[in-house]
């Protein structure tokens, strides 16, 4: 383990590149070693973030221009919060130069070049790098983080959705068919991005679905759960924005592989379950495996890097009912980065999360 | 058709009955005569709703105690705007004498006392009423409402879930298993009461499921699906509680009974279901069909009768995936109570709500 | 007067051009012949604004590029809602073509050059016309707005911090210096602009004062201030934004001309207050003089033409507190414009808007 | 300095109580050894607050009833996070035994126990005690906090008020008469109290003054007021309430005591005003002096121990406009109170609060 490593954030003026600010600045074993926006450059951290104006450190950096070059001399680790198209120009030459990259953006989270562009329909820019880097989800794939040079951090859609599938493709304790995930997403979720859609009057006092059918991050769920269940899985998925600042609320309607018929099949299949979920993420840190009554609420987990799961049997229907609730922009995307520092790094994996 | 009606509202303080003043004080061929509450009695309509201050009715009217027979004596039509199980002992001796009564309560919607008994725990206070009351649901029921003495309004949730999907049903393009409800509500949906749960603090950055597997709203929902559907059928429904005052976003997942394997087909499934929805709702003044590439937002419906529906197949998955939007003090509970009066009344249906 | 009117809106897609829409589409004597936004040139209006999807007029009629020949030709009366700065371009050919024009921009409130080039940083573009419009506040100036061809109406700010201070100016009860007006602000007075400021993220969860301490609107206050004085008045004001889509409470901070020193002194001057507004505004159909112990809220507005105004006097202090609220789309812009319209056309003054 | 304290909540299910939990539990030189609800009794923090469940000490730690004897021999500090009038009922008996107690209502902060009466209706329970309590603002009290064992801890209004008046007050730089405070409170302000009025449908899409003119709080700010300009100070103070979850926003309308009459003597004021708040607060830890254009938001304080404060001075008026912006229950409430047990215990004064 080192005892601290100097990292960069590339596009540090969005809502992920916020977090990150403020995750590392307080972060034990990393000193914030530069950031990056073309727009702020020049000004320091406090001036862009007056939340952070009393931060010795936030004092003292200033936003330059984003140049690989340059971070390379200054950062072991550069984590990229840019747009969707925009991080492999930075990845490349950043891993050349021997850092550690670890991405916030879908451009490397996919696979299959040929999925990518049909999901985000053109070709990917370095479709090379695909087979290099390693799926940010620490808690499926933390053994491969710890040695990773190269991270895709997941989607915030995609980690509301996968952690309370996973384990029970895997243990094949739900089909592969027929799985549906509704998700009620938080404004942050679409970016600082100075659009009519997102403004406050338009958000406010409105709920509404989007992105129906074929939503892009579908690409990564369905390469994922399709990974767990050993064949190709498609799902239907429905991402809702609703009149939050942050928080992901997912609801998951799921098939038992075996059929109960009566309530001691139920009971039965409701203790495979417990154990199921308790032997995925009975220990982890960041997993909140809600009991009796309690149902997810995003109110609960804004502001922290936990993701809370509650599930249900329905007699009536026959299904499995998951629900989740996590902080899109941390456990759905900074957070969740800084964990994956924290395993590749040797830290701690909650230092500077709790 | 009558030139005018006196009407009355018993239990007009709680969200729906407070809709109902602000509908019937500007309906042109209403008087209202009388609005009760226990807790206001003997105040006037303007001091108890400020924002109907400046109207010379409600300057005027004052709240009495709930009494039948006074109420029969002053109005020729009632609504009953009270907490479920409360409004039988009012439809019952109301109805007795001669008053047409207009229940916005769950207490008569279910036309078997058994289901009443396994959703709302405990025996049905009135069940020889059962089979009297029709179900005012206009778009379904117009015919029956014409002549009604009695009618039970639908509740919110059945409202968004039932017209998108009775047509449907009914003609047999979508499956009448294996449906799935995802619902949004904003907190008026959990009516004026002082509670916890639903203080500002507790609701607003919140998104939460509630009532899960089994909310009391199927056994309606479900009664209606089965009419329409001419076999019993059970669906899977989850609300949740978002931010919002107003609003209700029903997402729903269908299987088409014949399933498309291509464009072709998919094309003429989709040509289908236009027609089927053209043909049940292309005259109704309070359904709005989206084209385009529209889909449903709450906001373009609060304050008004309208549900907007919108669909979208899914050639990855199959489904059909329909989703409407509503105000649910209005077309889910007050709006179409007025909509159910002016069809029985001979009034122009759109009366008062537009 | 006249039977109907044809009116044209330049600028209908922004919230007072919408709001417009709204109140004009209903209004029993106007005909909504034509509306103007460049960007939505070719679209009905059924098709930008959604929430008017069911109206057979909004489904038929289509967004033109602004032209005042044009215009003229189908228009009798212009409303003009476009950004501060545009609408003297429109006005002088339409008034030149005979159009009645109704500016809801604050290019001609003002009737100094001198004052509008101090406060809005550059030469007015027409100051012959100054001189010409009315100011279109309808419970000061109804006379003149009945006669007027041209009326720029009043600011959100300004109509709330106008209405209740003038007549207690006018009557001498209270001092013309030192007045100080502390206002929030709902987010949708900042226009539907797609700036990062006024983000949903942003603004939720957030209150800020702005503009402090010169905001353009004092220019305005101040010369309707004076004039009721009969001396210059300047005055403080302090302008906050809140996160509520709609709604201006201002609370204003005032010296009684006459000191009370005890109790009979105090109950004397509230007398002569309670008189003065009694007799500037108890017929008024849109304002309402609140009684007993309630104060202004936004959501008793909201929706509505009408402001409410509240006041106490401080036996502590000295001073005399009032408050109001009203909707800044509405009574603030849109509804105010078209109690003019109603006024100058000798329609009912309350004709669409209640 | 000790290594750790014990302490103990009492009244710990409120929203006071409840964040001095969060920052309790985090706290490095902090045991959270008790905590009371008698609602909750018996179960643990972790059942009670969700957003706790992963905390192994919340898991552990269940709510007692409240037993000063109890409570005197497990903790040797206890915060009393009550009702108003409540806890004086705690704090003698705890003083008596021993306990260290910071009191977070309103019972000890006034020094009279006439002014108490005045503004609370009923005698103080306690008046011997109200001369040994310390008011627990560290920015003004810091010296006799180190000694204290009986702090009574700041309102919410009152330190969004006294912080930015304090330093102008004892520097004669402002006059002590005249003043305004203008003041927006989040709603977690008036506690977790199960009341229509604080509904999330009564508040969202609100604002609205209330308490006027002669809210509770003048008492406490007043006193402060008083001390630091060594003569008897009355001021005007209207709240209002918005639909914020947290957050106090104040604006202050301040006479300078010499006139200023040209831009070189505002520069020099100007100047005082500046080095009187950078003497005053330049160090402090929690106070954030905005420079430039910036002016207070709460959104950049909420969760933060942290108030901002900005100036202007306004040459057309001669006044100068202060404006304040903290999070109503870190700074105002529980927050401030642990840095008052760090000072008093020899912590770092930051300790658990960054």
């Amino acid at each position: 383990m080192k005892s601290s490593v100097k990292v960069a954030i590339v596009g540090a003026s969005g809502y992920s590149g916020e977090e990150l600010v403020r995750l590392l600045l307080r972060h034990p074993h990393v000193e914030l070693a530069a950031v990056t926006s073309r727009q702020h450059a020049g000004q320091t951290l406090a001036q862009i973030f007056p939340k952070h104006g009393n931060d010795p450190r936030a004092k003292q950096l200033r936003f330059t221009d984003p140049n690989p070059e340059l971070l390379a001399k200054c950062a072991q680790v550069v984590f990229l919060a840019l747009p969707h198209g925009v991080a492999a120009e930075f990845a490349v030459p950043l891993l050349e130069k021997g850092c550690q990259v670890i991405d916030l953006s879908a451009d490397f989270r996919l696979k299959s070049a040929e999925v990518y562009k049909e999901f985000y329909g053109h070709d990917h820019a370095s479709p090379d790098l695909l087979s290099k880097s390693v799926y940010g989800l620490p808690e499926i794939y933390r053994e491969q983080i710890k040695s990773a040079t190269f991270i895709a951090s997941p989607g915030c859609y995609p980690t509301s959705i996968l952690l309370p599938t996973l384990p029970l493709l895997r243990e094949k304790i739900v089909k592969s068919t027929g799985i549906i995930a509704d998700s009620l997403s938080g404004v942050s979720g679409a970016g600082r991005k100075a659009e009519i859609d997102y403004l406050f009057v338009e958000c406010n006092e409105s709920a509404r679905p989007y992105g129906v059918p074929k939503h892009r991050h579908l690409s990564e769920i369905e390469q994922e759960l399709s990974l767990a269940a050993g064949e190709a899985v498609t799902i239907q998925f429905t991402p809702h924005l609703i009149p939050v600042n942050r928080g992901i609320c997912s609801t998951l309607y799921l098939a038992p592989e075996k059929h109960f018929e009566n309530p001691a099949e139920m009971a039965s299949l409701a203790e495979r379950i417990a154990k199921c979920y308790q032997s995925a993420y009975g220990n982890e840190p960041f997993v909140r495996l809600l009991e009796g009554k309690a149902l997810p609420d995003t109110k609960n987990v804004v502001g922290t890097n936990v993701v809370e799961i509650a599930w249900r049997l329905d007699p009536r229907t026959g299904r499995l009912i998951v629900m989740s609730a996590l902080d899109n922009v941390v456990k759905g995307a900074s957070g969740q980065a800084v964990q994956s520092l924290n395993i590749s790094c040797g830290f701690p994996e909650t230092a500077g999360l709790t």
